[in-house]
């Protein structure tokens, strides 16, 4: 394969014709499309090799969220802020947060995020920030922004590639030691971090994590801007205390605006519904538990000790069978029979849910508007895994065409996931085919085909779940899974319901007061009229006048 | 960390109520939130570990194109066409393809792929179809259609994750040769193959492979099926013969257009333009080469030994400065200097394109329509990698509105990549977006805000590039990049241009047929007219009236 890694030199057309410039067109045409050595089976072979997690990344950079300077800005503040607040909820501290960006140039700024989490140990810190699919959160179920051990280390790398700079963190674990500094970049070849400084220092507050980045980015405002990813985070995080310093020297600071931290989610087992055969063959050969019942109830969430014998009799199976030992044909069996047998939903409080009362909240202090409803769905499973939506709608928004009169305005969504905003991608998200899937004019309401509905109305989605499955790895967009879209549809659907009755009952009382209006312009007549036929009285008028509107007024439907 | 391995175990709600009925809500509810434990920096570094990268897939499957089982089918099929194609090209071997889908149950097939390649060498097949990120097409800049070495053995996983089976593989690489049969399942623990058969085999071609995968999915015509994508795919490679055989029973059979093989793309190194800084220093890093000016020859295209001079000039640095020994600051003031000198575009035959008039023809064996125009950009660059965009229009389709004479056909819009066909994610492309992103209006077609344009026309957009960026690991939309859209902006615009100058024209034609038959309507009596006032002959009225009819017909314009 020496002459594939070497291919010849080849001069190009241009400078071709500099030097031989009586060659006709047609020959440079049949040099330049000379065919490369076609390979064979052993010169492919050679070229066939592994490939490090992070040059896979470094590559597909896009994938993290890092295609172009605005998002890589927004995707590293996001991906720092997640981190914080994930870690102070689970230390069970109410967060405060410092996010300051920098500009050093006009396309180069520093992102530096302080919290007053737990800390770091120190000897995890490179490789929490220089090394992809290193975390703590991605082998358990349990409900928390980050999932997947690569966002932090992702945004280092891009940091890394634009700038050549590396990650510089300081984190203290506790009052009475002094605070660790870091300087960390991530080695792609080998996926492993390269630690350039490493010495104590001295930190603000008693324990606490500030990472700083810096990178190639791009400061702009606008429904994708870091400062709307804030808003939007304050709403969805009421419990947080929030500083921005924005690259313009402007500061904007969100106060906490509950004093106490919402419950977390517990962590699970795996629900045994949505478990494949596959997976569940692999969790019995990795299983230490000696009997197939102990497997059934220790493994998984919601399965009794009758229930798991219940499962085995199904499958024709012992309960005291090995699972170690479990073939393919028998674990067909016991996929079937589990999938055959009611089982309790998964545990509620595994998901910690906004609620949708205070969701309602949320959206009110973000938009002003004439009518609001929302709506909590119990939680469902997808693929094992509970997951749970809620929604909430606002209507007769002020303004909600951005100000252009002229333009019938189109609803706004705003999605949400594990309290954490989402602000790109949203054509591919679950949430907007679900939303848009729906029929809205059965609600009063205009929709194009395949878009929003119109009308100057906002959406606020949110999915809370131990795992949100994302189309991407930078977490923009919730993937298609049939079950989610259809949890998602009936919130959708039943905040619909009401804003359509809202909507009616407008339309119903805007018709009654012009009825009214009728009836008393012209009951007066009437009662003239009647006076000049039957020759009344004017008392007798006033009374037959008024009888009439009564009458009128309660035959009327409202 | 302990107690938060093993949660305590709590009676579900309905359960409490069931054991204990006295009980108030109030306190059931309580005990249901009880707080975990608070996590400190100890608990939670005992719980940080490494994931590895088929956990991290299989957890993720959606990424990779198995969110549903219908979707799965397709994936599977595609990664294993996208893998045969590319070995037959690699090799220079007219393709050969045997499709199989076989339903096994209702919701379980086989998925068998026969191509008549160079074969795979023994040893590399239990890594090429059982582990992930392993792979020929990584590290090189090449056109080709597999890129990630992910593909295949990710569809594999998944049939092992849903149905418990391996992959089973024949390949032959050699007529003077047994065939070798592999039973191979992934380890997605450790990321690497497990073995169950290995033995010699026998095989009807004298070189080529076998692929079959069982696995759950759902076999169903329309827009997104198997059966679009082997269609489409056969149109964007008229040089292969496919023979279809549906899970139906029906074989559809793709003849070979042409009998050529279309030119391979060269293998090139990377442009300078788009090499950002982080990227550029780790280059020189590992470089092997002794001098700047020798790295910035060779380790890159497009640059001379005299641009190298002068790019070491602008940045004040020695030719003769070894690269492994360059600073971030010098990497600063080499990458400012590359980005403003001008360097030639990368070379063109790095990527063969389908070319435009191969694509009107193919567009015109898939729909029937009254107008078509081609067109094909010149190579551009984004982060380094050439790329090459071309579209074709069809307008006048007739049955363009699927059949319902009441609905305004909405655009088709096929997209390909690399000659694939990419069927899902269609909004989330940036192709979709360039369209949607076009003024049709400009050019004579109806277009709602944020949509396709309407009309019964189809466009074909197809991105041809040694590396495409793809927005997920399952390669069904093209990522967001500036340059990638604005390329296929100008490439749809001209397109679309074309479309309007028809438009336009055909309506002038038509106003013009309607003048002249005024013309001719009315001009007799304009003749008799003047017969009556002027008193003419028969043969003078005849003469003026031809005359009066070519002056007007002159002085129309058309």
């Amino acid at each position: 394969m020496a002459k594939k890694l070497k291919p010849k030199k080849r001069s190009s057309k241009t400078a071709a014709r500099l030097t031989r410039p009586k060659r006709t067109k047609k020959t440079v045409r049949r040099r330049e499309r000379a065919p490369e050595p076609a390979a064979t089976a052993e010169s492919m072979a050679a070229q066939q090799r592994s490939i490090s997690i992070s040059e896979f990344f470094a590559k597909n950079r896009h994938l993290l969220g890092f295609d172009n300077p605005r998002k890589a800005l927004l995707t590293a503040v996001k991906e720092a802020v997640d981190n914080s607040l994930d870690a102070c909820e689970e230390a069970r501290i109410l967060p405060d947060l410092l996010v300051e960006i920098t500009a050093l140039q006009q396309d180069k700024f520093t992102v530096t995020v302080t919290d007053n989490g737990p800390g770091i140990v120190r000897k995890q810190i490179p490789n929490i920030f220089a090394r992809l699919l290193y975390g703590s959160k991605f082998h358990r179920l349990k409900m928390s922004r980050g999932q997947q051990g690569i966002g932090i280390s992702a945004a280092g790398m891009y940091g890394l590639l634009t700038t050549g700079q590396p990650v510089e963190i300081v984190s203290r674990t506790s009052s009475s030691k002094k605070a660790q500094l870091y300087h960390v970049q991530i080695d792609t070849a080998k996926n492993k971090p390269r630690i350039s400084v490493d010495q104590e220092c001295d930190f603000e507050l008693p324990t606490g994590t500030r990472v700083t980045i810096t990178l190639k980015g791009k400061h702009q405002k606008g429904r994708q801007s870091v400062d709307e990813y804030i808003a939007q985070t304050a709403m969805a995080n009421p419990h947080a205390g929030i500083v921005y310093k924005s690259s313009n020297g402007a500061t904007v600071e969100y106060q906490r605006q509950a004093k106490e931290l919402p419950p977390t989610g517990r962590q699970i087992r795996p629900h045994p519904y949505g478990v494949e055969l596959g997976l569940l063959l692999r969790m019995a050969h990795d299983s230490r538990l000696k009997q197939l019942s102990a497997f059934l109830r220790k493994d998984f969430s919601r399965v009794s000790a009758r229930l798991a014998r219940t499962i085995c009799q199904k499958a024709k199976l012992s309960i005291r069978l090995k699972p170690s030992k479990l073939t393919v044909h028998q674990a067909e069996a016991l996929h079937a029979a589990i999938n055959k047998t009611k089982i309790m939903a998964p545990a509620t409080d595994c998901i910690a849910a906004i609620g949708a009362e205070r969701l309602e909240e949320g959206l009110k202090a973000v938009v002003k508007a004439d009518f609001y409803t929302a709506t909590s769905r119990s939680p469902s499973v997808y693929s094992g895994n509970p997951f749970l939506i809620e929604a909430a709608l606002a209507y007769g928004i002020k303004d909600g065409n951005g100000g252009d009169p002229e333009r019938e305005p189109v609803m706004r969504l705003i999605r949400i996931a594990n309290r954490a905003p989402l602000l790109y991608q949203q054509s591919a998200c679950a949430i907007y085919r679900s939303v848009v899937d729906v029929n809205w004019r059965n609600y009063s309401v205009t929709q194009n085909r395949g878009s929003l509905p119109n009308g100057p109305m906002a959406l606020m989605v949110n999915m809370a779940s131990v795992w949100v499955p994302f189309t991407s790895e930078s977490k923009e967009a919730i993937a298609h899974y049939p079950e989610i879209i259809r949890e998602i549809q009936l919130a959708v659907q039943d905040c619909g319901r009401k804003l359509g009755a809202y909507l009616r009952r407008k339309k119903r009382v805007q018709q009654e007061m012009e009825k009214r209006r009728y009836i008393e312009t012209y009951l007066p007549y009437i009662g003239e009229a009647l006076q000049d036929i039957l020759s009344l009285k004017q008392h007798d008028v006033i009374l037959v006048t008024s009888r009439l509107q009564e009458l009128l007024e309660k035959t009327r439907r409202i």
